[in-house]
């Protein structure tokens, strides 16, 4: 690759993308993007606009010739590209809020990428997702798709499972995590590595090193004694000192809504109650005055208000993972994989969140062996209904759709699933052509 | 084998001991004993003497010459037995009613064998029963040990892992859906055959044959037509039957606890209010009445009343099993066993309840092949739990039974897993010497 | 069922049929069989009808209304059919006696089941095989295809990857090695049991149990003192007592080829050298012998000579095991089958040779857990070997059945391996239509 | 680790210690050491003291203050070490030379690391190097111990099972595959990656990359076309062109004595009677020329023919390796490590030789899946053979050690290993005190 690279932001006109593209300025030395074509639906267009401007302003300003382009035409921007990023959200805000709501009214968790929320986002996304590879098994087979919509971990297993892309499945939850324990420990985070196992928002910090010296129980008790580890986007919750003790690793932020069930519920009702809306209707506010930002068109940088949302850290996990590719660096990352043995009491053939070599061939995983029994059984439940969602949001059978919900752990029973579904299937009818 | 057999009865003293005596009389051709051994402690003192009283008035109507032994002296009777069976049940009725109230009090299903019940029940028993298996060894090393003591998946897991004890877990569920079967179809239950597959109180009916004919869909229309498949003990609720047809298999009656979670939990709570008391206040009265009817010393066979307990079948199953392996039958039972790769997404080492070959040498699984997705969440999720149970129970590590009342599907959350687990570490502190 | 059964016998002509007529005859009352269909091809419409004629007198002799038909169109003797026995010999034996010959001029064990021989058997025999499975797949869906046609272990790994047809391997190796150490303790074969384990004609007796108690290392004694077990078609040697000692379990008369190859080798060479030929050309005159019996018309039962053949038993164990089907009677034979985990460090996908259950549904195996490691290498090597030869079968490439030959213990280099796979490509350019 | 660093050489007196000492000269600026002890036994110490001294003059000569010990001590030297790095040869050279030639007096391959000579050779080391463990498990358990010594697959394989030793086995054969490809290639080494899979001497590589582009096949044709891929210690035969092309991936040196078993064994043979001995009486040779060179007290460099021994590469890869686990690199190198479901087709618990990650916290191997079939059968043949080699070295139990020669696939049959074992006993007896 001595000619720079093109690179194809699918769903470019979100507001995560000024993120990308400072991620990409300040790579810029060691990866030559030439051109970067910013790709979205009509319903986006004003958006991709307004971002598209300012990404140009961004290079600008940094002294760059990275050529930004403006399409709705997908498979353009997919020709000959060297990566494709994946930031799709089908049916919008508006369709996390149904996400978030239909469960609610069950006094079920309503979560955009865990629970049903995020079982019905995953239907909505894998057809448009499979639509996408398609095109890149015509348009640039050689491609790496880099996936960062959620539910990101049944998203690639779609992939993995039904196309011959070379995809990577990316969250910025573990890099979250890495950068909250270097907080709590007040060093720099690259000083920190953790030992990640799991699946994606289901990822535990097996063990946590310091200049590679292991540290995990000085974290733990730290945690214990209240120093948080959590996202934006989840309520501020402590984890309960015996838990913690007990669990022996580091839960993820997002292990609140499978080990705080009650409490979290609580919150989000009281939120919902409160007039404060579900979390899209905050961040619809917040997009909002994001985009009235963006069009400033004095604004040549990332606003600081971004970081703001769940989804900071974004723009360095996937910039830092093209670059590891491109440069063949031989680089860890923690990604979302096939198995391959790595975990071995789970099948070879599923996608697991886990630290991986990154390389010119992509990603493998390093071999953790078995799961401790700790978390073997919340893990092997939660895969089992990720490979339903996988195939209910493939075939659009009813009855898979159904066992799907039933096995997932946050659902309390058979009667609720069927609610659920039924409301989902309905409130979402325009994005599921492939339920009948 | 020239000489009869001597056979220990562990919880001798229990109401259903008149099914055991009358399983051991029905088969007195095939399976000649010349000893059975009543054993119990010094508070089942009396309901063992009526008990006693009883079986020896039923053999000597029977015509047979089989000797009955009452004795407090568990060593006594285990010495040189040919078959040990268990079935105690530590801390009487007045602990189960303990281990059904407590859940309840926190909006969690109170039942004496799954849920936090089991586990309550489970951590009692495994310091008693590896007692027991020490007497075995040291006594009878030769001995098969048949235990229906509940949970029984655990407590042979206890066994097949802490001791040399060679044991086979017993359980009326499976032989009880092979007869309900039968009379949905008004058959023969002898014409009926079952390829059941799980653990214990978690199997499940993958395939169902009628003379050698695969009828498995024609009865799950039946049952999602309201035929129900129940024991005497569970509530009696009709599956969902889009619930049936996506499963596609037959689910055990106590798989309500885990799919109909709610409504079962519901039906307990009325009940408990309504005054009718938790199922142990149900059985301590059908008990009593039990032994009212015992102490009658005209009375020389078992009473049609006891059949109304959930426990039904269970002298059946433990004879006829009993039986199979003197007469080194290679007969098929469906018992609780080392899995030995027949399941072969679980670990070799964990025990099953699944179709075994029976023989002079024991229980051997037939081969299964891996757990459909459908189910192996679920029984992935419930063996982790069942594992860290069996720890707990042997070490009285706090932190261990945390997380295994967490592990467990039908506890919400770690907030209430704790009081849960807190209320039953004080309620049962004398039956639990393991836990400082 | 209620009709007799119709069963095709594809090789009708076989010298063996005999048995097998013998075997439905003894079984007639608990296997009621309408029609039995002999076929064969052009050039064995002597044979078949001489076998057929013999057939038709013995049953007359029997007193039963079975009907035999003699034909050389498959379809029609498949058609519908309730049984389909495969015995035949593609090349005949003629070709037999190439596969021994071909190994034999590079000092190679020249074995018609093991070794290039029994590569050179499989590969004529895969295509065939799969044609009279596309039959039966047509003809009779339901029908249950009894495989004899050695190699059985491979020929029926490729049927089950291969076809839909519903299918068991079928080996007089694990009934004779039952017989054999009936004879050595002078005691009656239905009291003694083995427990299997491995692969066709790499069949260990992992247990030997004599009215259920555990006699294996009385056996061993017996069998390192001398006692042989062996069959018709393989020389008499006596295994090393050391080894016996050291492997702890029961090995298969054909195990000789593998843990005495030097001495084997030289006992084919010195009876090759010395006139007597081959296996093949021994069987050929005794095969002669037997047809100028069989034409005799007043000659209405199973000579005696048949039995001096190596397939001794076949006829038992094949109707017995037809019988457990058609009876549904749940009991134990040793047959290949799909692993499904039985054996649990092989693949649940592969073919082993294993105690089963059998039953209307088939054969299942009965879960062993792993391999010893004393067995484990051997039994891998030769999976892979089979496997590879299957493919080599179906695909007809040239790489692949070079590779399959490598992997096989008895070839012991490259060099040797290519000139060999020439050979038998040059020699049985007829029957390999898949390699162009 | 702010001081520098203490490294004991067991088998110090080696004439492979000046590659190690210039090992530590070259990468001096990123890892400090301050002592070196070099460590042998009584009759190595003349070796020890002329070895030494060359070290002492070669850091000097670099301008290095790193002290060079000499002791006869083991304890001294393994006392609060960091690194203790083995490459101890239990007998000496003489012994090598009764290993080569016992086996050939059988006609069998006489070799020091595979087939026979490995096993005794193996068998000898065992006890050896496990008291090397207890030394290191009391004087300094948190030392890494650096195995170089041979068979290192079943050296390391021992350390892992039976003691706490932090340990990871090195071989210089994938490191020599780099070099020779980039020879072959005319590029340089360090931009051909090969992903390693296998054992120690029987690892395959599976896909070559030139600068991250996979050029496997290129590779493969041009090996085939004859470019020699070899080591100086292994007779220069050419592969096959069909079995490279078979293969599809490049086998390493020495599995031509798997493959070519015949051609080796022929000139191994040719070699023995010509009057060049086995390969052990020519070493002796090149160390006695090597240490007359040694003496000369000008000389104060790694004197050029040091390089043609089988050894080449040890100290870069061995110095390479440390300095990767001192500074916490993270860098991929090809070592012995415990499986871990890496290769998923094999157990978790036995070692493999792959391409793993080296950090502070050791060597983590990366995930490969599925052994291909092609290599699956010899790679498990030959762990059970290294398996039953530990257990037999461990115990020194006779039937084990004839079990694990049986399972070496160079050994063509029990008679033969049987002589072959004898004469080890004998002929090794004052170095085997476990075989009583």
């Amino acid at each position: 690759m001595n000619k720079g690279l093109k690179v194809a932001v699918i769903g470019g006109g979100s507001s995560y993308t000024p993120e990308l593209i400072e991620g990409f300025i300040i790579r810029a030395k060691e990866l030559p993007v030439d051109d970067i074509y910013l790709v979205d639906i009509e319903e986006g267009k004003e958006k991709l606009s307004i971002v598209g401007e300012l990404a140009k302003r961004m290079f600008f300003k940094a002294g760059l010739k990275t050529r930004v382009h403006m399409t709705l035409d997908r498979k353009e921007a997919i020709e000959d590209a060297d990566f494709v990023i994946t930031q799709i959200r089908v049916g919008g805000l508006e369709a996390r809020a149904r996400d978030e709501r239909i469960p609610l009214r069950y006094n079920v968790i309503g979560q955009e990428t865990t629970g049903p929320g995020g079982f019905a986002k995953a239907i909505r996304t894998i057809p448009v997702i499979l639509d996408i590879c398609r095109d890149i098994e015509e348009l640039s087979p050689d491609a790496w798709l880099i996936n960062f919509t959620n539910p990101a971990g049944i998203i690639t297993e779609a992939v993995l499972r039904y196309t011959n892309v070379k995809t990577i499945g990316l969250c910025n939850v573990p890099i979250g995590m890495v950068n909250n324990v270097a907080k709590i420990l007040n060093v720099d985070s690259k000083r920190v590595r953790i030992e990640f196992v799991g699946l994606n928002h289901m990822v535990y910090g097996k063990e946590i090193y310091l200049d590679g010296k292991n540290i995990t129980s000085t974290v733990l008790k730290k945690l214990s004694d209240s120093a948080l580890i959590n996202m934006n986007n989840i309520p501020d919750l402590n984890w309960d000192k015996d838990f913690i003790y007990s669990l022996g690793m580091l839960p993820c932020p997002y292990h609140r809504y499978f080990y705080m069930t009650d409490e979290i519920l609580e919150e989000e009702i009281k939120a919902f109650q409160s007039g404060e809306g579900t979390r899209a209707q905050q961040v619809m506010k917040i997009e909002k005055d994001l985009f009235e930002k963006y069009k400033n068109p004095s604004l040549d940088e990332k606003p600081k208000e971004l970081e703001k949302r769940g989804g900071a850290y974004y723009s360095d996990a996937a910039v830092s993972l093209i670059s590891a590719i491109y440069n063949d660096k031989e680089e860890i990352h923690t990604v979302n994989v096939r198995n391959n043995g790595a975990i071995s009491n789970l099948p070879d053939d599923v996608v697991v969140e886990i630290n991986s070599v990154i390389s010119k061939t992509g990603a493998k995983p390093i071999a953790f062996g078995k799961l401790p029994i700790k978390i073997n059984g919340l893990i092997q439940q939660v895969k089992s209904y990720e490979l339903l969602t996988v195939k209910a949001g493939v075939t659009g059978d009813y009855y898979t759709a159904l066992m799907a919900l039933i096995a997932n752990p946050l659902v309390p029973s058979v009667k609720i699933a069927k609610k659920i579904l039924n409301d989902i299937l309905v409130q979402n009818r325009d994005y599921l052509p492939q339920f009948k």
